[in-house]
């Protein structure tokens, strides 16, 4: 997703760049206070603030980032101590979403790395596979982590130093988005489970809630709220945006990890094949006559590349990914019709940004 | 535990009636409300919502009994709804770490019923065993229920009814109660996956960080801070006090749970045996002679009743019982040498509440 910020014929209006070194000095900063006050209680629970902070320290920032142009875009002050502090929080609350994703699909690593998870989980002495016991131990660290990190989201937007309507509308946009997360995550367990039917109709849903709530609409309506002046019509016009840009963003990302290169997008090249994960191409294969060719090899563990590669021939023929290609061009014109409607009211910078953004994610790689 | 409300010879000061009908209402009310917006979103999500709903509903709720209390103690004022929303948040504090701990045991019942977990995994067509797939699904929808009451706890300490600085004090305390009960939590899992080292004063202070912080502590300092009139001093011995009620209680938790009488306390007889819970009995009893003897048996998951009855009696018979009674007495007596301490400036009926509390607690049987 680094493309993102890439340059771009047009490129928006960005946030001044010493905002994210505030929100990257924010973050550090809370793990330093957070791994020292835990250094009274007992080892284990400072190791986990210290592990879980370098974890975090690695990240890309881009939530944080996207809701600082936009500020940028809707206001012509210096960025406010606030909105650097609600900025952090958003960070944290993808890192708490991402500890609890990792332990529901039992994952050790992420983007070539050992997550938190693995790292526990790991005996540097041995270096053999973890035992029952190291893993138990190593994914409940995990979720406990995950907590951690809600709580103190929580606490952030509760003390932020704004007018208290304004804190209540954050409050009520983080309320929003927790539960969009939440239930997108439950319906994605939920169809790898077996739990809940797959259809495309679910799947586009789970996408959506799952991922494009607090990666896009989270951001852009915090930095409406914060610049103050933004309407309630132009808050809902990027709550709007939001949702079409990220449902844009993960059927993209779903395309990639199942046709992209690997190499590009540090995943495994066959993962989501082999785990079964109910991505928008394959319900978009199963409503095709290809289906019971590709039904057998999906969701199997031991999947070769070979087997792989002819899957992912089966997927393109069948037309899945020219649908899901479809899907995405849908998603890029509604999101222009809610820039183009002169009644939400958007100042043209804010349009710009979201236009730009829309470039960039158009046509990445990774 | 329910016996904490019975008659006793001190009964201290109650809170009226009907302020526990409030809170009880306030919870169920909260419960509905969340239910009815879940079903916009998909029935799985609904669904969730209100089987939590009926878990929380059968509770006892003995946090939110104890905090009014303490709060009738301190303050003649009718309770305001700022303390009937608190005492709601503080049981759903508790069903959050509920779900969460159920999953980390593993276990699928609580008090001899299906928990939210054996209720999702459990198959009502077949009655068979639920496969690996339906136990992910429930587990996770577990974790996902316990962060959503994370979350709406928060909710509900950020936009409490009261002045900004009790505001502030009561969210730094709500942090301070999570903050415990994670490390709480962090080193049960540890002393029992072997990743914490199991002697006495780690398994003590487990107790206490797991749950008198947010059983005890939590609720007699929100009482205090939402009081009003209560100094600093009153809101420290409080903390105090509660830190030597919740450990005498967890104490006497695991003395009954190993020596008690299952059909009072509810729990399996041998339950804490089988799975190898590092409680302060077996801290005890790690310390003696008769170690060896009761190790091979300790957490085998196949013990029968009649080596179960082999172990109570090492376990009695080594010391280790009666050290753990010496351990409650130490707490009691700390308890009231901080009750007697004239500088604390605890309110007469404020002492008068927690040494009936203490009276109600010796000699329980469940």
């Amino acid at each position: 997703m680094d493309e993102l910020r890439e340059k771009s014929p047009t490129p928006g209006t960005q946030a001044p760049p010493d905002a994210a070194e505030r929100v990257s000095l924010a973050i550090s900063a809370a793990f330093d206070h957070r791994t020292r006050a835990a250094e009274a209680y007992h080892p284990v629970f400072a190791q986990l603030w210290k592990i879980c902070g370098e974890r975090v320290a690695g990240g890309k920032r881009i939530r944080p980032r996207l809701m600082l142009d936009m500020l940028a875009a809707l206001s012509d002050d210096a960025v406010p101590d606030s909105a650097i502090e609600i900025a952090a929080a958003i960070e944290l609350l993808h890192a708490s979403f991402l500890l609890h994703d990792d332990v529901f699909d039992g994952d050790l690593t992420r983007r070539g790395s050992l997550n938190l998870v693995g790292l526990l989980a790991h005996d540097e002495q041995t270096d053999a596979a973890p035992t029952p016991e190291r893993l138990h131990w190593a994914r409940s660290c995990g979720i406990l982590m995950g907590d951690l990190l809600l709580a103190e989201v929580h606490q952030i937007f509760a003390r932020v130093d704004a007018a208290p309507d304004l804190r209540t509308r954050l409050l009520d946009l983080l309320a929003h988005a927790i539960t969009e997360s939440v239930v997108g995550e439950q319906l994605d367990i939920g169809l790898e489970d077996g739990a809940v039917v797959a259809d495309t109709a679910t799947v586009l849903e789970m996408c959506r809630l799952k991922t494009a709530t607090y990666t896009f609409e989270l951001p852009l309506r915090a930095a409406a709220i914060l610049a103050g002046a933004a309407s309630p019509a132009a808050e809902s016009a990027l709550a709007t945006a939001g949702a079409h840009l990220g449902l844009a963003f993960q059927l993209q990302d779903d395309l990639l990890s199942t046709f992209g290169d690997p190499a590009a997008h540090g995943k495994d090249a066959f993962s989501d094949l082999r785990e079964g994960k109910e991505t928008a191409v394959i319900s978009a294969a199963r409503m095709t006559s290809a289906w019971p060719e590709i039904e057998p090899a999906f969701g199997t563990g031991s999947l070769t590349s070979t087997e792989g590669e002819r899957m992912r021939g089966l997927l393109r023929d069948c037309g899945a990914e020219a649908f899901v290609h479809g899907l995405i061009d849908d998603q890029m014109r509604a999101l222009h019709e809610t820039l183009a409607d002169p009644a939400s009211g958007l100042p043209d910078a804010a349009r710009d940004t979201l236009v730009a953004l829309a470039d960039r994610l158009d046509g990445r790689r990774s």
